[in-house]
């Protein structure tokens, strides 16, 4: 297979590992070959099930061990072994280990252990340890269970998806102990794990030089191989910057919505219209997974040959992160509406009941029809589309920059974009436009003063304008199309109706305001004549 | 002073509380009346600072006290001393006692306390203490202070800021030591303190029939005397629904900077104009506070002669309640997304030097020149506005709503609209249609199925698409003019294309979908012929 265009799995399993080793010894057995499941290739006496303690095999020869066997724990050892390192496997329930090596596992060099003293003890010095365990408690539980085991300069990752300040908490303990904590988020999920993922890790840097070749080893290649993966920054770095993928991948995802709904109930299309649409906006700056599956999904029919996307109920799950994404850009006052907005779009979704019972109560326009050109409209779609996404990528990295000032974190923001540009969801060759800007410009403030996405969202803006007045005068909702739109809008004013906010404030609660002609000067009118006091706080004591 | 129509000030001061007092024994001296600083009145020899504990009167003779003097906690005592109650005035930094029984308190019935000590002996039974101090550990503080020093069912009222997390926390604690806790929301500032505030308590309701009679009485008034002011619910229900207001204050706000924004740049008014329109708006459905001040604030004019309003620097500031109410919104599944935008419009607007440099680069639309019928779009911004505001309370009530059932808490919807219709920041002749509607049906799922509101937003419909769809074609950002429509469109359609969202995560994620036929049933479907497993969690050990 040729290494995708797209970022896509498939490159990792051709490279031969051996070379990029370095401080690793080199494995002593052949890779496996991917292959089907129990295909012929030489693999290490394991030994059976209930055995692995009487392994005549020398001690400490694991190159990292792996607790958590559930799909992605194995998917992530699995690939770890096609790279040539030696895993050993653990499992809090204990037959799990010996499930996995007798099944998903056999026929490779993962070795397993029923113990964390046996698992500790296979291991070479500085120790790695993967934990993929439910984030929360298990976490906590597993690394204090590990600690007592452990020695200086060895090293635990956290590969499940903490929470980033639980991360920054864990790397400032286990400092103290001299443990090195490292935070990663995982990207692309099960098939990702298996094949390559867009790996996000963080924390305490010493480990990196320790880790480095297995994670880029594993990790998706996007180009001429470069790997998706590189360190993120400190404490819980890693894992803020996989919060942010994921609400990124919030928006996308109803961004993509949103141009389905207009091509469907404005312009009127079949789904395998839209799906042609789809697949050939895939050829274009949309260029993304996303937009790949949704040209598969538009298409695929249902065993009764009807299409299945119709029957599928209209109600959005969520696991959390988009709403953790837009929480912190509130905490840290951040405009990133498209991500509020795509998190909210979710859970109108899910009011399902209520919806019914409204739609047959309240009227929308009177006009439903689209009278223009259908096939100019759907350019202009494509272009919302993409004018919005650039808008929703400016407002990621505007609070990935703010979290580097609040937590004093130097992040690598084109290092991200390489990271996200392969083996992710949100994996698009517009990442590697984002990567191109701040290759061009590493101080660069915001994407949108980048030459490439300022034009790019010009070019698009008629289109978009149009989109949204369309789709508003027949009644589609637009959250994240319109609040996009609000916020190039407002980005781009100077002046902005907000004096009137401060003038408000200091008319009702004496808040003060700043005159445009002497900043930092707070000044407090007394608009009414009859008093009014200012108080710094209406509260002290 | 007649009582004002729009729920403002004044009323308060005028009525006898005495037939209203049946817990509380008359007080001992007639009331003060409202009068300029220093007029003479009868007082009580509350001696020279310094010498309070030296007093000669009775023990036990304060009806409440009050700790925390400030301008807020100042105002609320002379408020209540107004209204026939003797309170007692105690402050952290003693000397503030003195000063105010020398100043502000001169010749009125409010006693001081130099100790905690002192201030409990002097209470009645059960005791009543409000906190107004800073929210936070100053809270807690005076809480483990005075415990020691209280008897069973002696009441102690936190009238600050206070995170509803921590007021429901301390009811729960002081509930085990036998202290009736309450957190009570206080709107109106100032000027509301002193001459009737929104009052919002919440917490140990058997306290409620001991301060229900001080409470109300000090109250703002709306109607035929209807005190803004009622028992919310258990626990932090108070400051929760004191937060909501908050957040509905920052939306009512950014609405009318939307106003103005397309007034002053689309329609191209002057400040004197605009005024005026301010002030004919609230002669109608929008006849408010905050409609009132605007009108005052654009023909405000400064020292020079030049109106003050455009000198203002377009910074907004915020204290974080409003942002807490959006917050809560993403915790609890509500798309409250007018509040959240109107949050996020301050974020953008605090990013003054970054907006002016990108003024500079990035391009808006080409046509900028409104070409309609001035007064015609005049009338469509209105009712976009009045639309809008439904939705932004309609949201809020949705809030109240899940947290209700989040807590277990017992809300009264149409009290909590009566609570805010004078005396807070929102007070609005709009909210007492809110509590018509819930009076109407207490069950009342959502504004919108009301029939005024139904009626009133169908009514407004077609200016407010105009609106947007000519603000976006001019290139004004109205982040919660659009987001309100977008919720509209969306609360109104059956169908929305989150069945796309749902394919999506099962695709890439096995996350599961239910059928519209089979709801409840959770499928996984193969979307690409090549596996994936389906797995509760990917993370589980």
């Amino acid at each position: 297979p040729q290494p995708s265009a797209h970022g896509q799995w498939g490159g990792a399993r051709r490279r031969d590992p051996m070379g990029a080793l370095c401080p690793l010894p080199a494995p002593s057995v052949p890779l496996r070959e991917r292959g089907g499941r129990g295909e012929p290739v030489r693999v290490l006496p394991v030994g059976a099930a209930g055995s692995l303690t009487r392994s005549p095999l020398p001690l400490h020869r694991a190159d990292i061990a792996l607790i958590g066997l559930a799909v992605m724990g194995q998917n992530l050892i699995l690939n770890m072994n096609d790279h040539g390192f030696v895993v050993c496997a653990f499992n809090r329930t204990v037959s799990k280990v010996d499930d996995f090596l007798a099944n998903e596992a056999k026929g490779t060099k993962v070795i397993g252990a029923h113990s964390l003293e046996e698992m500790v003890s296979k291991l070479k010095k500085p120790r790695r340890i993967i934990l993929l365990v439910k984030a929360g408690s298990a976490v906590d539980d597993f690394i204090n269970k590990l600690v007592p085991l452990l020695e200086t300069g060895d090293i635990i990752i956290d590969g499940g998806n903490s929470e980033y300040r639980d991360t920054t908490r864990r790397c400032k303990e286990l400092m103290k102990k001299g443990i090195l904590f490292v935070g990663s988020g995982v990207s692309g999920g099960e098939e990702g794990a298996r094949y390559g993922p867009s790996l996000m890790p963080g924390g305490a840097k010493e480990a990196w030089p320790h880790i480095k070749t297995i994670f880029q080893s594993i990790a998706a290649k996007v180009g001429s191989g470069e790997p998706c993966c590189d360190w993120v920054g400190d404490e819980g770095a890693g894992h803020f910057v996989k919060m942010v993928h994921n609400g990124i991948e919030y928006g996308d995802m109803q961004l993509i919505c949103e141009a389905y709904h207009l091509m469907k109930d404005v312009v009127g299309m079949e789904h395998d219209e839209m799906s042609k649409v789809f697949q050939e906006w895939n050829k274009t700056e949309l260029d993304s997974f996303l937009i790949e599956i949704t040209a598969n999904i538009l298409k695929f029919k249902d065993s009764d040959g009807k299409y299945l996307l119709p029957k599928i109920k209209d109600s959005a799950g969520q696991k959390g992160t988009g709403k953790w994404t837009a929480i912190s850009a509130l905490e840290y006052g951040v405009p990133v509406t498209l991500i509020g907005e795509a998190v909210f779009a979710r859970c109108l979704s899910s009011l399902k009941e209520e919806r019914v019972q409204a739609s047959k109560l309240l009227k929308g326009p009177k006009v439903t029809q689209f009278s223009g050109d259908k096939k100019a409209f759907l350019e202009d779609i494509r272009k919302a589309l993409y004018a919005s996404k650039i808008i929703s990528y400016a407002q990621g990295f505007m609070l990935l920059r703010q979290a580097a000032k609040e937590f004093g974190w130097t992040l690598n923001y084109g290092g991200i974009a390489l990271m996200w540009r392969g083996g992710c969801i949100i994996r698009s060759v517009f990442l590697g436009k984002i990567k191109d800007a701040f290759d061009r410009n590493p101080e660069l403030q915001n994407l949108l003063l980048d030459d490439f996405f300022k034009t790019a969202v010009e070019k698009c803006q008629d289109s978009w304008r149009r989109v949204i007045s369309t789709g508003v005068q027949i009644g589609i909702p637009m959250p994240c199309f319109t609040t996009a739109l609000s916020f190039y809008d407002g980005y781009r004013h100077e002046m902005l109706p907000a004096n009137l906010v401060q003038a408000q404030r200091d008319y009702f609660g004496a808040h003060t305001y700043e005159l445009l002609s002497k900043p930092g000067a707070f000044i407090h009118t007394n608009w009414t004549g009859h008093g009014g006091n200012v108080s710094s706080s209406a509260y002290n004591v």
